[in-house]
């Protein structure tokens, strides 16, 4: 996986493909930010007008949920349409899944209308369209991965039609065949506001340069993005100073650091 | 205060009150992050089909009118109305209040509509819902503590049935009958957007683990984010360094830094 | 221009002009904060009800397209003809104008309606006002500075009746008449996001203080910002720590630094 990762990363960095995020406001700046330092080239529009045209233009479509209104749902499926017409891969980021009935049924409905490529969130709002019980606490919960949960994703992920990539202490990709397990991570991206739904954008930009692997280039992108925050984390131990010190490692982590330090394994 | 701004902080980090914030654009990624940095948990959620729901799992619910619409209002009082159900704290922070009619209006509304435990704003903000006569210049601007003042928030806290948290050089903090006044911020906190907005958060967080003293909560909220502006004023002067300062010392503030410095006192 | 730049910061810093902003959700939060290091005060509203009191308390109107949605343009247009009226200076963002239909058409409605003091952004995006063959991929292409260019942006600036700012590694200024190239600026200003949509605002800011000459204050408002970006990359040459010291360096920019290496010219 190091090889693949960096490979990845290089593509990227080289050729910025360009994200169609439609995603909430809380992290839309930061999300950009996070495309950039990362070598995409971030595009916000949420338009009914614009998002087909938009998308049209684009190399991954990416879609979130936060701060959710109806409307919005509606230019998300339509740009969700004209990612799977144009096989650009589409990202989903469930947040608040579980949480509320609405957001819930709102993932359901666009999974419904849309190919959904990858379903990208925590555990808890993953797993919250499998089973009715699970109850997200606001949009930070996570459970440890165990053997049981690797079980239920890869039956949940062969049900969804999806490839899951399930965050949290380690990180979880499978498409209900390979199943990944990431080891990089930092408490502290818990700490920042974001930090997920950036990652859900990065998935994006990495599955646009994938080749057909979108598993492996799920994984890869976990892997870099939470070596990122392992290696933020030796720069600052409080939140300012660490997410600046993610945006500046993002952009300037090196082959050897993937070397030396990813932590991405098929299970 | 000093023990009892100690204690409140020390529950929230803690415990992790969820936040349910409704606020203005240009705040929301700040507000989580201050939040988040505080040991609060944020959630952002507007949408009427969802904001009852969302307001039932909260601890305490945040308003706030920058870059107020029409059709928000109405999801702040169905989430207002939901948390007086509920009896968690509700902070309304009146933003550009006394600017512009739509402004004023809407505060009366929603006063009218909910119970409002604590009103977080600037001096012109505060005072606009009283005198007609003041004209608020954008949102920043800010008028010097009087006695006169004390006076005047005390009458107004009576009317409105509400705790007054009224920020300037110096901030008050009154219920009609207990007054306290403190003396910590720094002037840089008014170079960076936002941080009004964050404080209101805050506020909330602190009355959600109050046990009854809002007053005493309120107060303690804005001594312990004032004290964090002056630690941060000492790693930066100028706004960029300043902001991640001041994440980072909301996050590691101590207890000996609330005993050597924390400026709250009865009047 | 050394002289003008740095009288109109001083004037800005000094009187701290109100900027009306209506603008994107990527970018609210770091152009608050952008025109508060530069000295300005910011206020975002979008609501009809309330856009052209806000206008009428404000020194200038900043515009601005991204994320746009047709509701929006109402309120721009409202406050536009409000900002005409009062004779104050309105800057336009066409961000992503080239890229969609949507966003092409709404810039040309917004001036068939609104007179424009100043076009500010790249030049795909202003070009795509001239000729319908430019296509903006995502809102960050570039093209080089040439006399061609020189050419059509005099030609272009007559036709629209209004100053071009033309963003790019070398930056132009002209209302068909004067025309200035500005070679402040540094390449880590494209990896942070919604610096160029900063600039319009702060354009706005020194526009608000201009005394009738805002040519030479859209020139000064360019070299100003540049020379920040080129000071900000001795700092930090990674997007976090650079856009961190670049707040710092907007608010701190001395005039010596101005007189040193400001690098704006008539052509």
């Amino acid at each position: 996986m190091k090889q693949i990762t960096g490979d990845l990363l290089e593509k990227v960095r080289a050729t910025s493909p360009l994200i169609h995020n439609i995603t909430n406001f809380v992290v839309m700046n930061s999300t950009a930010n996070i495309l950039l330092a990362a070598g995409a080239s971030p595009v916000m529009a949420h338009a009914p007008e614009e998002v087909e045209e938009m998308t049209g233009l684009a190399d991954a479509l990416v879609l979130n949920i936060g701060t959710l209104q109806s409307d919005w749902v509606v230019s998300m499926i339509l740009a969700g349409k004209a990612a799977n017409r144009k096989g650009i891969p589409v990202v989903l980021d469930p947040v608040g899944a579980g949480a509320t009935k609405f957001r819930t049924d709102t993932v359901k409905h666009i999974m419904d209308e849309v190919d959904i490529s990858v379903l990208r969130g925590n555990a808890s709002e993953i797993f919250s369209l499998a089973w009715a019980d699970i109850r997200t606490r606001g949009v930070d919960t996570s459970l440890a991965v165990t053997p049981d949960m690797i079980h239920d994703a890869k039956k949940l992920a062969v049900k969804l039609g999806c490839i899951l990539a399930v965050s949290g202490p380690e990180d979880l990709v499978t498409d209900g065949r390979q199943v990944f397990q990431i080891a990089n991570g930092h408490p502290l991206m818990t700490k920042v506001t974001g930090i997920g739904c950036g990652l859900s954008a990065v998935t994006g930009a990495f599955c646009a340069r994938a080749d057909g692997d979108l598993v492996s280039a799920t994984a890869a992108s976990l892997g870099y993005y939470g070596l990122c925050g392992d290696l933020a984390a030796r720069v600052s131990r409080k939140p300012g100073g660490f997410f600046t010190a993610f945006l500046d490692t993002l952009y300037a982590l090196s082959s050897q650091d993937i070397e030396g330090s990813l932590n991405v394994h098929p299970v």
